[in-house]
C-alpha cells in the first residue's frame, strides 16, 4: 500500500483501478451461521414475516430494507459534464453517489439505471417499482425534462422524491450564501443576485433564494437575461418571469452583472473578468460549473470578496454532497412522504449553522469531509417535517 | 449474545426481530477516506470512468457492479406456501434469496418487488432497467403466468434469466434423483417416475428428468394424470403429453403411483400411505412441499428405501440453494447469455457429485452448508458456457 498523495494529479490508470468491480456491494445484516439463522432469514421462518406483513403493509417499512432504501435513478442524459452519455456509462456516477449516501448518512440505496428518456415510462417504470424502494434520489437528468419528471413523480409516489441536481445544489448554494452574506456583513434579503444559467441548478437556485426571501434575483439563460419580452422561453422558465428581474433587465450578462451582489454561475459560459469588476463592493461570486468554473477562483478574488466553486482543490468547494445524504436521511427518519421547500431551506440553514464557527471568506461552507454536516441537516430536515405536522 | 438453539421451535418474536431494519445493506468496496479517494469514486474522476465506458460499453460489465449483479424480481403472486400477498409482502422473501446469494456464491443481488402481474409490464419493467444488473432471477411469480414470463425474458434480455421456483427446484431434484438412484442400485434412465403437481416446480421437473434421459415420466395436476385425453389443459401442461405417460395412464395419483419407482411431489396435495405402499421395491419418494410433505417422511419411510422432504428438520433436504448461487455464479463467471439445459444438467451432476462420498440412504444430498457445493456448481455450469462455445 502506498500512502495516498492528495495533490498530484488523478491518473486514468488510478481512476480505472478505482472503479474495478464497482465500487458497491450487498452484505447481510445477520450473518447465516447455521441451520437456524438460514431458517429465519429464509424457509420456513420468512414465511411468518411475509404473512405478517401481508396482514399488516406497514410492517414493509420497519421489516424490510426497502424501508430506508433510497433509488439512485437516472436516465443517463445530463452526466456530470458529459452530457448525454447513457445509462450504462452513467452507472458508475450514481454508484459513488450509493457510496456518498452510505459513508455520509448510513442510508443504503440502490443504482436504477434506466434504458429510457421517455417521461411517461421514466414514471411508469418507478411507480412499478416502488414496493422495492423506500425514496428516490434523481440524478443527472437533462433540463427541461428533468422538471417534468420530478414533478410527476412526487405526484405518484407516496415517498420522498428529489432531483439532486437541481435542489441539492440549491440548498448548498443557499446556505454558502448565508455564510457569504454574514463574511461581507450584508443580509441575504438585500443581496442583489445573478444567477448565469437555466437549466437544473440554475432554476432550482432561484426557486430557493425566492422562498428564502431574496427579493432581487435576475436569471440567465444562454440567450440572455429571462424578461417578460422574451417569447422563446420554456414553461418552466416562463414561471421564474413574475417572480425574477425586478429591474425589467434585459440583454446579456453585461447588463445584469453591472452593479449586483451575487454570481451564481451554473451555465458553464465562462464569465469575462471585466464583468465581475463590474459588480458592486463587496460582490460574492460563486463559479460552479465542473470541471472549469465560469471564471477562474484566482481572477474572481481581484474583485469579489468571496469566491466559492464546485471544485475540491480551491477553497469554498460547494458540492451537493454537504446536503442530500442528510435530506434523505432526515426525510426517510421523519416518514416524510414529500421533500417540501420548508425541508429544503432548513437543510440549508443547517448547514450554515454547522459553517459558522471559523466563517471566512475562504470557509463559507464547511468542509465536504465535515462528519457533523449530514447529521445536523438531517435533524433539521425531520424538525421541518415533524414542525409541518404541528 | 444467547447460544442459538437449532431444535426449539422458532418463535414469532425470533423471527420479526431477526428481519428488523431488513436483512441487507449496501457497503462501499473501498472506503471514501480522503479528498483524493472521493475525487476518483465521485467527481470529478468519476467523469472520466463514464466517457471510458460511453466509448467501451463492453467496460460497463467490468468496471461496475452491474456485470455481477443479479437482481431477485417478484411479482408476489406465489410467495412461498402462502399464495398472492403481493410485492411487499415478498419482499422478506427476496431478501433473504441477497442473503443467500452472497453467503454461498459471493454475489451480490438486488431484491426488486414490481407492483404488476403483468406480463408485458413485467418484461417491459426489466427491459427498461436492464443496464442496472447483469442477471435476473425470477421469484415466486404464479403458474403458468411464470412460464410465458420466464421465456418471454430470456428472449429480452441478453443475460442469464432462471425462474428459481423451476429450475432450481429441477435441478436439485435431479442431483437428489442421482443419489437415491445410486443408492437403491438403479440407473436414473431406468426408473419410472411420477410428479405429483404440474405448476412451476412440476413442469421443471419433468423437463429435467426427460432431458437427463429418463424415459418413463407421468405428471400429474389438481385433476390427475395429464394424457392427450384431457382437453382441459394450459398450453404448458400440453407442451409435456408427447413426451411424457408413455404408458397412457388416466385416472389419478393411485392409478399413476402403482408399481411407479419415484414420487416427486410439489403439489401440496396430501398423498395417501397406500399409495406409497403401492409403489415398486426399492420407491424413492420426494415430498417437497413446504411446510407440510404430500406425506410425513416417517411414514413414506415405511414402504420407501429412499425418502426427502424439502425440510431442514427431516433427512435429505431437498432446496434450490444447492443451486442457484452456484448456477448463477458459474453463467456470470463464464458471461454466459442464456442459462441452458445444459447447464443445468451439468449443475445437477456437480451437486450430485458433491454428495457422492458418503452417500446414504438418508444422505442423497449435500448439506445445504457444504461450502463444496456452489463451488462445484459453479465450476461445472461455466465448463458447460465453455464446452457449448467450443
Amino acid at each position: 500500500m502506498t500512502t495516498l498523495d492528495t495533490t498530484s494529479p488523478l491518473t486514468d490508470s488510478e481512476i480505472l483501478e478505482g472503479h474495478r468491480g464497482g465500487k458497491l456491494a450487498v452484505n447481510l445484516t445477520r450473518p447465516l451461521v447455521d441451520a437456524r439463522t438460514l431458517s429465519i432469514a429464509y424457509t420456513p421462518g420468512v414465511a411468518r414475516m411475509s404473512r405478517a406483513i401481508a396482514d399488516d403493509p406497514a410492517l414493509a417499512g420497519t421489516h424490510t430494507w426497502a424501508g430506508r432504501l433510497v433509488a439512485v435513478v437516472s436516465d443517463g442524459t445530463a452526466v456530470l459534464g458529459l452530457g448525454d452519455v447513457g445509462p450504462r456509462a452513467a452507472l458508475p456516477v450514481m454508484e459513488g453517489k450509493a457510496a456518498l449516501f452510505k459513508e455520509f448518512a448510513g442510508l443504503d440505496s440502490i443504482p436504477l439505471v434506466l434504458d429510457t428518456t421517455d417521461v411517461d415510462e421514466l414514471v411508469e417504470t418507478l411507480v412499478r417499482l416502488r414496493p422495492s424502494f423506500g425514496a428516490v434520489n434523481l440524478e443527472d437528468v437533462a433540463a427541461p425534462r428533468c422538471f417534468e419528471l420530478e414533478d410527476r413523480l412526487v405526484e405518484a409516489l407516496d415517498c420522498p422524491v428529489m432531483h439532486d441536481d437541481q435542489h441539492g445544489t440549491a440548498i448548498v448554494v443557499l446556505a454558502a450564501l448565508r455564510g457569504a452574506a454574514t463574511v461581507v456583513d450584508r443580509a441575504v434579503e438585500s443581496l442583489r443576485v445573478v444567477i448565469s444559467g437555466a437549466g437544473a441548478a440554475g432554476v432550482a437556485c432561484a426557486r430557493i433564494l425566492l422562498a428564502a426571501g431574496v427579493a432581487d434575483v435576475t436569471v440567465l439563460d444562454s440567450r440572455g437575461v429571462l424578461h417578460v419580452g422574451r417569447d422563446d422561453l420554456n414553461p418552466v422558465k416562463r414561471t421564474l418571469l413574475g417572480r425574477t428581474n425586478p429591474r425589467g433587465l434585459t440583454g446579456g450578462l453585461a447588463e445584469a452583472l453591472a452593479g449586483a451582489d451575487v454570481l451564481v454561475g451554473v451555465s458553464s459560459s465562462p464569465v469575462p473578468e471585466e464583468l465581475v469588476a463590474s459588480m458592486a463592493p463587496g460582490a460574492v461570486v460563486f463559479a460552479l460549473s465542473n470541471p472549469d468554473p465560469e471564471i477562474h477562483p484566482d481572477i474572481a478574488a481581484r474583485h469579489a470578496s468571496v469566491v466559492a466553486t464546485g471544485r475540491s482543490d480551491f477553497p469554498n468547494q460547494i458540492n451537493n454532497v454537504l446536503a442530500f445524504p442528510g435530506v434523505f436521511r432526515g426525510a426517510l427518519d421523519a416518514g416524510a412522504r414529500r421533500i417540501t421547500e420548508r425541508m429544503k431551506l432548513a437543510a440549508a440553514e443547517a448547514i450554515a449553522r454547522v459553517a459558522l464557527p471559523g466563517l471566512r471568506a475562504d470557509r463559507v461552507v464547511p468542509s465536504v469531509f465535515d462528519p457533523a454536516v449530514a447529521p445536523a441537516v438531517a435533524e433539521a430536515v425531520a424538525e421541518a417535517v415533524a414542525g409541518a405536522a404541528r
